[in-house]
């Protein structure tokens, strides 16, 4: 028996967006303490999520949500359009956000980050640098490290965690606009999840024939007259004319309760077009020390 | 009498967002044609609906929908949270975009565009510009300028009238991802439009009690069972916590309609905080010769 066969067979390997420093990478840090060796950061939430589609990671995790700014459309749009998984995990981060500059730097007149976390302090910005030029680069690390690579007079809005990796000074910290600030991660499989336990979702999307009148509604009274509460509704456009909308139904517990099933199965029926994400346990994760 | 007073009266200023050569003028001259004079570009959407509220235009013209990237959350959130205005005129324009670079470039490695243009033409860029870097700027039109104005290796995505505005070549056409690809822009004022004619919509925001299972179901119910169909629903974050919403409803039909008044009615005395936006003509925008 070779040594190689003697180790334990290779973790699976899991896909974040990256680079280091991203909060995706904190959730996922988190997620898997102390197995910092199977994680591959991508540069972009639908390579991540195409990663897990085409077989390069077990895992994917993703931005879903933010308490402040909303939906994440891109991972949203690629999940109904352009894949076939599953969500196995829901995990909530509290957001704290900060500014992060090199030590030398005087005047700050160009501010980097990502779109979500621009608009997340967008009042901040607007009171403390209205000239600024607000440029938005594919992740908040992505930001903090263009920042640390000299670009004069710049500024990235990134975590304590990013400032401490790229070595950069924290002219402000907690800028965002709002105290109640934190962001859903979801954790994506090609398979579905085990059954879940007491606090977990379901979660669906389906388009419906909007040119009849009260269609919602009716997809709605499925859930309402089965108690099943959706803790979210969202519309996305279906992309085939303005209009015209597909629905992410997030509903409280499991496809193992008979009633959530039931309604699944009859939103299943009344849909023109249907995908199921399955049932996963959420958790609210903690930040560490910083 | 003097010759001012001989002048007739000055035109209402029309608020847009700038700089010249935006889809927003573009909607602008279309619906006001002819009268340049009175338009003043805003360099940000959130700057145009407060210059109507604060007084300083009579009207304001703002993108509100995509049908390929989904609503335009800066303006809904801005309507929703910081003033109180009324929609008078809805008007759709099909979208086209295009590259544009100036006529010198041979490498491409940077793209500048509005960040919904970008998402927009995302499969496009995928495929033919893989390793550019995508950089968000706050218009069509200020993609355009910074381009013409000298970034080497740049383009920009934007419209025709920008390239021939800024004198720039266009290396490629109709480079959106979809062929449905139109946007929804609203005309806002402080007061409600003159009752709406029979192609109109009713738009109200309004927050229900989320912890009561069937919320949403009771609220759709009001249209349903008076016959008012809804155009669209959309959830937003109420910034309050995660997992809280306010909902944008568009009803088919005015305020002038006895049914659809009802349910207006029905759904401000179920929430716990409501809007209405308002009843207003829809019209359908045909592009200029370009």
């Amino acid at each position: 028996m070779s040594i190689i066969n003697a180790l334990p067979a290779s973790e699976p390997t899991v896909a974040y967006l990256g680079p280091r420093g991203t909060f995706s990478e904190e959730i996922a840090l988190s997620f898997y303490r102390g197995v910092e060796g199977c994680f591959t950061p991508y540069e972009r939430i639908d390579a991540v999520i195409r990663a897990v589609a085409d077989g390069e990671a077990a895992e994917g995790i993703v931005p879903v949500e933010n308490s402040l700014d909303g939906s994440v459309n891109i991972t949203l749009d690629t999940l109904a359009h352009e894949v076939d998984l599953r969500v196995v995990k829901e995990m909530v981060l509290p957001i704290r956000h900060n500014l992060l500059a090199r030590a030398d730097t005087k005047h700050i007149n160009v501010i980097l980050s990502h779109p979500q976390a621009l608009a997340q302090c967008r009042n901040y910005l607007r009171e403390h640098y209205p000239g600024a030029e607000l440029v938005a680069v594919e992740s908040t690390a992505a930001a903090a490290y263009q920042v640390a690579s000299g670009a004069k007079n710049t500024a990235a809005i990134g975590s304590l965690r990013a400032a401490r990796l790229y070595n950069l000074a924290v002219p402000a910290v907690d800028i965002q606009d709002n105290p109640n600030n934190s962001t859903r991660f979801i954790v994506l499989a090609r398979d579905a999840a085990a059954p879940a336990g007491p606090n977990c979702k379901t979660s669906v999307i389906c388009q419906i024939n909007g040119e009849k009148p009260g269609s919602l509604y009716e997809i709605l009274g499925e859930f309402a007259r089965r108690q099943v509460n959706l803790t979210k509704i969202e519309s996305r456009p279906a992309r085939t004319g303005l209009g015209l909308y597909i629905f992410f139904l997030d509903a409280e517990g499991s496809l193992e309760d008979g009633n959530v099933r039931a309604a699944v199965e009859a939103v299943r029926e009344r849909s023109i077009w249907f995908k199921s994400l399955g049932s996963y346990p959420i958790c609210l994760v903690k930040h560490k020390a910083e």
